[in-house]
């Protein structure tokens, strides 16, 4: 998959700091494309690691680097970004941080010259793992943000972008201060939410917890991330965090007031109101493809046996429909589970009557 | 699927009182276990249409009903079970609503002999769909609380259990109080958080919507539920739903005092003990079967072709590994999916290896 040999846009030697999971990713896929890649790393046997993997050779003293992609943890982002600045004079600097302003506004007190720098943002991967995960097609076809600013040279835009196109990425423009209000309404406030939904759950009976369907799954399941990265993220984007937040906490007092009074003038309507504007809400997330909308979802019984689900699979790919997406839904005790099917609205109807046709159990068409 | 033809538990006939989704289900599964059921609904129309699906007889003037199952809208449900408990004074009446001490309190206040009175909850399907989604195996292998009260007639929990066995249901005895809070705590909280998070999408920029991922999309997704009927459900189940909601409203409290005051002494760690506690909770959360504990999941990049996924299960049917749960992940703008595949712990490595030499570009490991 990575043996593409497209022709790079980059060609200087890269330098990338940090050998984490995207750090090497980053190496990797340079590498694979026939640039020159230096990896760095403060933990030299991290960086040894990271050479070994293929992701690039060690520094040396005579280094002089076309492009810095600084990819070490958000908190010292900004402090290595002004270091690389001052040490590579002619160099463009990026970092990959999922914040943005934060770092901005600490490469400027620095000093540095923060016209060399243009922040970036791979929408990749988990953020856990490290070098070990690392792979050199991580990016492809995933959205990477470039975080615009007033005083960037043009000259960084072009190399950043070469960067992004190079990994097979989709390069996406966007504003500091819109990157960081975006992240927070998309990721960092809902990280929140899942995490104190969660909580609740710490004290639980084990009864109430033996109820626990797919929707609870679902709403809590970003609630395993990790917590020190989470904090590092959460301060340095405090601000639009708090902005997404403030509204929701306010609309739950108003929940919480209703439910306190609830044969209230206003009970029913309050709660009505907030049931409706979470449809009009979850309906504005973009589907597949980045395209908007819904597709249609048929959910079939599939017998909790090896081999059923890819039976499905092979049936579904036989009547020439391409599933949009896939879930997997299992009782608790049960040896059944269920698939949930999503296909374009006008795929749904014969796809059932062919799955019917072929002895598949439907439990039932949703929207 | 529904052919299994074991001897019913039930003898008597079974009166089921509306025909949605739910009731029909139960008609036609008892219907197809050789059990006499009667199907009535205020709406001649969709009583037509039950009996016309096979779900039971319409009702006539003699009938004697052994058991009366009460699957009307929730707000209706005490009011029901009241009138059947006065009409048929033999019988033991249920009903399948999903809030169950508010609907005891009505049928305690309306005078009617409670003690023939056992309320039911089938964690089962969704609730939208009526008639014509009902299935005879909608309850095969899902729990069926029994919502024990203190006036309950002995012969009542037999007759119910009876029931949910001829379904092929898991009866799960619980008292009322505690199925209120239970479900409370993992479906009726939930919701409400999903809903509100959701309708901070609404006045999103487009740009930031276009960044969403899958844990957004799994965050907010219930929050497509049907406004109508969650009104009648948090309704009927306002005061628990408010105790699990009060804390985490001081815990959102809090996480905003510690975000307008990111520099400030305890800020870092109110916010590591929320992502930490979120940690703690969905770790109580039983996987599959029942069972506590994670899987080991696998990340297999899976080109958006028909039939590669297909092959992705077959292959991993071929090497004798069973699957606890699938999802299927897309990128925005990509034609790449990344297939995220559980197996017992045990099976991952293996797993890995055989997939990586059948061709297959592994992302990473979780835990």
């Amino acid at each position: 998959m990575t043996e593409r040999r497209a022709p790079a846009r980059l060609s200087g030697p890269v330098r990338v700091v940090g050998s984490g999971l995207l750090g090497t990713s980053i190496g990797l896929g340079l590498a694979g494309r026939g640039v020159e890649v230096i990896v760095d790393d403060v933990s030299p046997m991290a960086r040894r690691l990271a050479v070994e993997y293929g992701a690039g050779r060690p520094p040396g003293p005579d280094d002089v680097p076309a492009l810095v992609v600084v990819a070490v943890p958000p908190d010292v982002t900004g402090a290595v970004v002004a270091a690389e600045l001052q040490r590579y004079p002619q160099a463009i600097v990026t970092d990959v941080a999922s914040v943005k302003a934060a770092i901005l506004a600490e490469v400027r007190t620095s000093g540095a010259d923060v016209t060399r720098y243009l922040g970036g943002h791979p929408m990749a991967g988990r953020e856990r793992g490290g070098a070990v995960s690392a792979r050199a097609d991580l990016f492809s076809g995933r959205p990477w943000i470039l975080a615009r600013h007033e005083a960037v040279d043009p000259r960084a835009a072009g190399l950043v972008e070469a960067l992004i196109l190079d990994l097979d990425a989709t390069p996406v423009e966007l504003d500091v201060e819109a990157h960081d209000q975006a992240v927070a309404l998309v990721s960092h406030a809902p990280q929140l939410v899942a995490s104190l939904l969660a909580a609740r759950l710490i004290d639980g009976p084990d009864a109430a917890l033996g109820l626990s369907g797919q929707g609870l799954r679902d709403t809590t399941r970003i609630a395993a991330g990790d917590p020190a990265l989470w904090v590092q993220i959460l301060v340095a984007n405090a601000g639009p965090v708090a902005e997404v937040l403030r509204p929701l906490r306010d609309g739950l007092d108003e929940v919480l007031t209703a439910l306190g009074d609830i044969d209230g003038p206003t009970a029913r309507r309050r709660l009505l109101e907030t049931i409706a504007a979470g449809n009009d809400g979850v309906a504005r997330i973009p589907g597949k493809h980045g395209t908007s909308g819904r597709y249609t979802t048929l959910t079939v019984r599939v017998d909790d046996r090896p081999g059923e689900l890819a039976r499905l699979l092979t049936e579904i790919g036989e009547e020439r429909v391409n599933m949009e997406d896939l879930r997997l839904e299992h009782s608790p005790e049960a040896q059944v589970g269920f698939a949930e099917v999503s296909v374009l609205p006008a795929a749904a109807a014969p796809l059932a009557d062919a799955l019917a046709a072929r002895g598949w159990a439907l439990l039932e068409a949703d929207r």
